[in-house]
């Protein structure tokens, strides 16, 4: 890769060479620094408007903070690349995001300097407190830690949880809120509208300002007025500068709002700050995407834009010989309007990814009934659930990532009470470049288990639709259907729907010596490795689950009394998985074959494009092949012998 | 059961009853209620300060609100004995918490008042937007919606999660925050301090009044200090006003506080709170345990005290003829100060579990290194998360079932990072009277499938021990044990500590024929049935396997050589748990016994004591001897036969 740094941030290797430049020099450094994410992003893709839009803090706190020993933890991680870019990484940060390469989030094993892996959204005031609590039991009372949150992140409970906890701690702990507006879509909420408020005109420190120069001119009128005015100021300092600010009223000290874009104010913020004890909140103004024009108009867009012309702006779209297939996130999209047109009782839930799940579509055909409830996934699970109790049929679309953090109110809220709430679990199985944070891989396992919830997976577009179908019929109960990141199969997906049997799998294929039983879209693979072992003489029998949770027990038995040898296939965990289901089920019948489970392994998968995940995991058509040949011919050389 | 309710009290059936009576009657009606509760949790046990507090404000809800139309949702539950024993289950009532009586919690297969099914924290005012956006779109105007929170349940980040979205929804909801300053234990937090704060003399309508006072006094100087305090006036009340309330800062408009024993008043409130649109909070102060002058004095023993004297206040200890093994939350209780005696590196975490966990023990001992961080399980698992980054060793006490709340953050913040938390799962397995939002059905399953994670649950307080000595050590990774709620099987627990080999189980008695895999305490269970089998010449073996993760494969394999028939038994769910883990083991490695799994059904689990509920899922002791007899009978006719 030929991008060359400025010839400051050439210079840079660690935060130490950045700390021997002069503040004057910082500014000139942010600009390296931002041109060199631009440089490098257009060509390499990845995460753009947000790491743009903390250039200048990165800067500033890396010339600021004595890093790694004062502990910087970024919240979600999407805006880091300046951070890795000066801790050592600079050299590397082209290999971001790709196979083997670096990771597109701080991670702790990648580096001293990333002092707690991310990826989801909301932990990082967690895990500054621990840090900092760490310290003060260690006696290091000099020590810095600094959470780093966007107020998009704010929205999530976990970080209020923090923020009580932490106010009550006398720990040395910075949170700066980096407030931008925006999540990867605009933030929503109470908490969003209160931030702009306090940044505008109407804000604290004006207010304050206001009042002592009315204080003044009361106190001109005379001697009993200069009483009276003492008196006033003594009951607003008393009351308001203790309760007048959200952040204050949780016993942080509140200072700001500041321009993020500033970088010699926000050194001198940060050194006042580094010598007053006790948690405190700095709230400083970005502007995701600054100093890209483009990224700074449509801000979603550019979250991540993909390889683009950096000149002309120009976002380069792959092009195709013949007509794509939609993503499965789109077929969603564009589905549930389909449905809701004809069901009045449908609505649209997505905690802070309408364009990530395509809910945005719905949001604006239909915004009396799609919501987006902030990064939120707790109360996204729950909010679906009372729309229920009322008889509507809430589609709640979360990543099978994200999901983890609805887990309890899944149990709780909806499948213990049993109420219609159809759960769309996008981004499952092996997730691509955003790596284990983000890999779908634990759902079919840890909603297996819960009582009362179907468990399904479609395995191509048609298939998604049918099965959202199904799942917005009456009385149906919670359902939950998983598709992956990416696109489906199908050119000509929107047909007519149609109600699927519950329970039901299919046959893809008949066939001889092995079964291959898969789950969701991962079935196209062995589709690709039947068809090639065909031409070899070999022919697996290939059947689609569809559901995990009720088993097809008629397509099991039909399995087990055919062949006695199966393959299942899953691109999910081993542990506890569709495979497990399969052979809790043999075992429950009394049957005895020899089952190949293929899934993801009893490991954290690094990040990758998903075709490179799948081999390395075993489960992609090659993978799959190999596996049926291995029984196939073991079955031919016992045969042989016998 | 002899308990007969006031005269007034009788008279009441549904909440149509209550309205027949004048307002003059409600505290009458409210002090026969309280007696009336008192009178039967005194001899049937049962949550008892909760419902105590909110006496008057379920019998204002029930006379002001018009239910079930109106929708009223109470978080947690603990409190709803009122509004059961208003809601057609005065008669009933005496079978509340008893195998097959009513439930402790609100329940919606239970009564058409109870809108929404509690027993978890800080799901209400989710639940009840749910319920306010469905009316709202289906134009039922009228209609109220109402969410009964405690400030402890506000803590938990779901709640705020919630209110930020509520802030921006048009919705006819109110949230009552009702501020008795305690969970079970007190509660914690800068939220609790804050609204101590404004319930106190600086409040914020304390401080509005002065203001006005001087604003008039400013006015009364004079023209230009009229015109002065004009513009001050608009200034505070633009600002103030808008800002200076939390709540208020949240877009809620802010009622209160009013005093929640004062029942007279509080119809007043609802009435006028009812015509005011949009999202709004009445701050509630009411006093936990009020009425019972002991419970009012020490709460968090008055929670749930078990039977006791009603006059005397004497809570009454089951008297045992010898002396009785200790509950497992004491064991971790006083191992935990052992260990941290002599490891400096442990340090104690619960959310708002105190004295549930025991880990109060270690709050008294040693305060700081022991952490109530209040209702917010995610925030416990990724502040212990930061903490182990530091070279700490957190010991994160969280109930099996509260875990699902922090899931997330145990895959995302402790075991992809691989760091050194210890999770202490209590109340893991089938919970009792609580019923199925508190049974610890899951984690086996859902923890099996995360990477690194070790899986282990001690068969008696011996064990535990051990699996906590072991855990603490250095470098272990992310290591999870799971014990139940109750009472171990050894007087003599306080023996010498020592590591356990990872991923070791052991034999407990060898055998013939059927081989017994037992995880955790439940393996008592199958030490009571061989020995039974034993007398009457049926030898199973007998195996705990102490770990669920990694396996014991050494052990499985001597159990499959030997053996071709197996049970598997465990206190969790069968789909995805610890008889999963072994049949994919004899899958994997092509063993084929007749394996027989014993644990929790597919289904929720009702409320009942902890036996009753074995033996209905179908694996205490006798049903162990059944399935045993079974297969061993079938294979003596088998062998008569061959």
């Amino acid at each position: 890769m030929e991008v060359q740094a400025g010839k400051l941030l050439q210079q840079i290797n660690y935060p130490s060479d950045l700390k021997k430049f002069n503040e004057e020099d910082l500014p000139e450094i942010s600009q390296e620094l931002r041109q060199y994410i631009i440089d490098i992003v257009s060509v390499n893709g990845g995460h753009f408007g947000a790491s743009l839009g903390v250039v200048e803090l990165t800067v500033a706190l890396h010339y600021v903070l004595n890093t790694p020993y004062d502990q910087l933890v970024w919240d979600v991680g999407h805006q880091a690349y300046g951070h890795k870019i000066l801790t050592g990484r600079r050299e590397i940060f082209y290999t971001n995001r790709l196979y083997k390469g670096i990771s597109g989030f701080p991670k702790r094993a990648e580096s001293i300097y990333d002092t707690f892996g991310v990826g989801h959204s909301s932990t990082s005031i967690s895990a500054a407190l621990g840090m900092a609590v760490a310290s003060h039991r260690k006696g290091e009372h000099d020590r810095q830690h600094v959470a780093v949150i966007g107020d998009g992140a704010m929205t999530g409970g976990m970080a209020f949880e923090a923020l009580n906890h932490a106010g009550i701690e006398n720990s040395n702990l910075l949170v700066i809120l980096n407030d931008n507006c925006m999540s990867i879509d605009p933030n929503v909420g109470a908490l969003k509208e209160y931030l702009t408020n306090i940044s505008t005109s109407r804000s604290y420190n004006r207010f304050r300002d206001e009042v002592s120069h009315i204080l003044a001119k009361i106190s001109a009128l005379g001697p009993d007025a200069f009483q009276i005015a003492k008196k006033l100021e003594k009951s607003i300092k008393g009351t308001i500068l203790k309760n007048s600010n959200l952040f204050e009223s949780l016993q942080f000290r509140y200072f700001g709002p500041v321009d993020g874009h500033n970088v010699k104010q926000l050194v001198k913020v940060l050194k006042d700050l580094r010598d007053i004890p006790g948690p405190k909140l700095l709230h400083c103004i970005t502007v995701k995407g600054k100093g890209y024009a483009l990224a700074e108009k449509d801000q979603t867009v550019w979250h991540a834009p993909g390889l683009f012309d950096k000149i002309t702006g120009e976002i380069k779209k792959p092009v195709y010989d013949k007509p794509k297939p939609p993503k499965y996130q789109d077929v969603f999209g564009e589905t549930i309007i389909e449905l809701a047109e004809n069901n009045p009782k449908i609505i649209g839930i997505t905690p802070a990814m309408p364009s990530g799940s395509s809910l945005n579509l719905m949001m604006k055909a239909m915004p009396e009934r799609a919501f987006d409830v902030g990064i939120a996934e707790q109360h996204a699970v729950t909010f679906s659930a009372g729309l229920a109790t009322q008889g509507m049929v809430p589609f709640c679309n979360i990543y099978s990532s994200f999901m983890q953090r609805g887990y309890d109110q899944m149990v709780h809220d909806v499948a213990i009470q049993k109420l219609n709430v159809v759960f769309c679990l996008d981004r499952a199985g092996l997730a691509g470049a955003d790596g284990p944070t983000h890999h779908g891989a634990y759902d079919l396992a840890y909603m297996r288990c819960i009582p009362n919830m179907i468990v399904s997976a479609p395995m191509n577009e048609e298939e998604l639709r049918n099965l959202m179908f199904t799942a917005q019929q009456e009385n149906m109960g919670p359902f939950s259907i998983r598709y992956p990141r990416g696109n489906g199969v199908m050119v000509n997906w929107q047909k007519p729907m149609k109600a699927l049997p519950i329970g039901k799998g299919r046959r893809i294929c008949d066939g001889e010596e092995v079964a291959i039983l898969t789950i969701g879209t991962i079935g196209n693979e062995a589709v690709k490795a039947v068809q090639t072992l065909n031409q070899e003489g070999i022919y697996p029998a290939h059947y689609d689950l569809r559901f995990v949770k009720p088993l097809d027990e008629e397509l099991l038995h039909e399995v087990f009394k055919k062949f006695d040898q199966v393959i299942t296939v899953e691109d999910g965990c081993l542990q506890g998985g569709m495979g497990s289901a399969v052979i809790e089920f043999m075992a429950d019948k009394g049957y005895a074959a020899k089952v190949v489970r293929l899934g993801i392994p009893d490991r954290f998968i690094e990040h990758g494009e998903q075709p490179e995940l799948w081999a390395e995991c075993g489960y992609d058509a090659a993978s799959i092949s190999t596996q049926v040949k291995k029984l196939a011919v073991k079955r031919a050389t016992q045969t042989i012998a016998s």
